[in-house]
């Protein structure tokens, strides 16, 4: 026997830049994809690292999201996690590549809280 | 030909548990498994939904945890995230699990970063 019980969907992505831009152009193009795919920001907070790299981490009402920056690599690790129907991770991360000047990008989308019972 | 630029390690757990603790009691363990995995918290910002439900997310000196609680099925998801070789996520994901009244659980690593070139 086996149950499923969805609670929701991860998206990670591995994103590759042609140049890694500013912060605040970076904050703007994740404000606009989350919008674009109907999240809403409840929360954020930022963490800039010496000598470079950036860490973001949002409380979203549908879930969260988290992204990591490796500006030595033109590199982007970005997460989205939602916790039910509202809002579509995969599309709030699609919707960031297209933004960004991406080079080449890895997307992996995960179904959380699927429990098998034997 | 192929390169493999190895940035860090995403672990994720679905979590379900006998009861669920209350929050004050659920983020002294998140900071017992964090410490006992050599990770670090910088920051961190938590919003406790109505009627129901936890979200928290912590930026950390090696990365970002995030937490999800749903209560009415005593339901916790869970994602820790390293940039490099500092931390053990999947040590911290354990340890969390084994702190915690843990009924079953699900656990996945995800290798960050790896890119593949023609």
């Amino acid at each position: 026997m086996s149950e499923y019980s969805t609670k929701g969907t991860l998206c990670v992505a591995d994103i590759w830049l042609e140049k890694m831009p500013d912060w605040q152009t970076l904050n703007g193009h994740c404000e606009t994809a989350l919008k674009k795919s109907n999240m809403n920001v409840l929360n954020g907070l930022v963490h800039q690292f010496e000598p470079q790299g950036t860490t973001a981490v949002w409380i979203l009402a549908e879930s969260h999201m988290a992204l990591h920056t490796y500006p030595e690599q033109n590199f982007l690790a970005v997460d989205v996690f939602t916790c039910g129907d509202e809002g579509d991770p995969a599309a709030a991360v699609k919707a960031l590549i297209e933004l960004l000047p991406t080079t080449a990008s890895n997307q992996y989308n995960q179904l959380r809280g699927k429990r098998l019972i034997n």
